[in-house]
């Protein structure tokens, strides 16, 4: 490191520290089958499939990206700090049974809780890995609108998602929550996400001109891929005492930067998950 | 408009209604001496200076970019979701007064109300085209860390900001509002803040390596370049019944596609405001 760097680090270590990875962590590893890959024009997006949570809309995707329906499709809407949606759409004559939503569960899953009172639900926290709202009373659980998660899109019937799917890239869409089914969520490759071509804002995101929207060159499930050529994801766990004291340290900002506290709560959707990418041994 | 266009447009309307741009709207000019450019190796940020919040900020701001102090530095620390920093840092030595923190204002501005009860603040608002925050009772107003908005990094030292800048990219960190200065919010070219390239995580977002961080080519205010090579931005009144209306109607939800209504309640921060952007006669 150069001298330079060393002044730079000094200079900035104040300003560092509240970025949250000086916590402890603990960390999980991603199942390869539930480890969904999106390789797009802009570089590869890893997303964690959730079928605890939406086992149907889990399936089908599964279905349509062995079936190769996503490749060569692009995504055709985005919508800067919004969604950046793909799909085959109405492009191909998929002929795919609507799916019934699956955005609302009375299953009490295990979870860490992180805020009550939360401005969009009476609880917010975390569940294997994912950030929910509940209602405790009303028995009612539900994955939220956080950065990076991947739902899928439908028409106004409640139950007509069939194959396209959006990924949130911007403030949380929580007015979303509960009637949109979310079925995983990016644990790596945000940043491509994030590279995505934009669409028209004033056309609803489309690309009615020559521009051309990012390609989705393919998709598959790390299990579908020999064992040489699967990436290892290890993401931050959840659950524990470990990950409670995170929390806490997120809501109390000891450190002397905040020479004011801030108020001590917690937006579940500004607790960064860290996570670990392990590079395949030989590249696909 | 091609056949496969139409049905892909008549698949996706429904889906489409709630990105808000079916709003009314009313705009207004931004002044080209507050009108604020950063060229980066990635295209070109335009950001509204706000010296109405924070006039001694966006005084050194526009002191060091005239000094050309931002030209070819770098966005050295970059933390996908979190914030893009840019400037000298330790790397040149600058001998530059600190600033007093301009963070909290006691002048009561006008304003549209959005929220009660916020997660972080007694009360949202949005006032001169940006989001607050504000307690009446203490007669307290603060700028809010939404995304997009830039402020000036500093030590533990609340008075110790001197040169650099960061641009939050992901959800809210509300944490740091009242502690940290806000001077400015993009309001275009928010797609190009997001192609920076990131830093290493666990390096707090640095380039410890060999990777080049994005640079920044250059800066200056719209006012400074010649007429012909000044683009015209206008931007949402956040003023007014027509305003209000927008607003009210995200809170309630009418259109059918919310067949389950959501909470009726506003995020601050995930209001998107309208732009329109005239390129400059002739591109310099």
């Amino acid at each position: 490191m150069t001298t330079i760097k060393t002044t730079l680090l000094l200079f900035l270590s104040c300003f560092l520290l509240f970025s949250g990875s000086a916590f402890a962590q603990e960390f999980r590893d991603i199942a390869d089958d539930k480890l969904f890959i999106i390789e797009t024009g802009e570089g590869k997006v890893y997303v964690e499939l959730a079928p605890e949570f939406a086992p149907k809309h889990v399936e089908r995707i599964i279905q349509l990206s062995r079936s190769k329906q996503y490749q060569g499709t692009e995504f055709y809407r985005v919508i800067d700090g919004f969604v950046a949606q793909a799909g085959p759409g109405g492009k191909q004559n998929l002929t795919l049974a609507p799916l019934q939503l699956e955005a609302l569960s009375s299953k009490n899953s295990d979870y860490t809780l992180v805020q009550s009172n939360d401005l969009f639900a009476p609880f917010t926290a975390f569940s294997k890995g994912f950030a929910i709202a509940l209602n405790q009373e009303k028995s009612e659980y539900w994955l939220t609108h956080c950065p990076g998660v991947v739902a899928m899109a439908r028409g106004n019937d409640p139950h007509s998602a069939t194959s396209d799917f959006y990924i949130t890239i911007g403030q949380a869409p929580r007015y979303l929550d509960r009637i949109m089914t979310i079925f995983g969520r990016v644990v790596y490759g945000m940043d491509v996400v994030q590279r995505t071509k934009r669409g028209v804002t004033g056309e609803n995101g489309l690309f009615p001109n020559q521009q051309q929207p990012t390609k989705i060159l393919a998709t598959y499930l790390a299990s579908e891929l020999p064992e040489k050529h699967r990436p290892g994801i290890r993401v931050e766990k959840t659950e524990g005492g470990v990950f409670e004291q995170k929390l806490q340290a997120r809501k109390n900002r000891n450190h002397a930067f905040f020479f004011e506290k801030p108020p001590a709560v917690l937006d579940v959707c500004q607790v960064p998950l860290a996570v670990e990418f392990e590079a395949p041994e030989t590249p696909n």
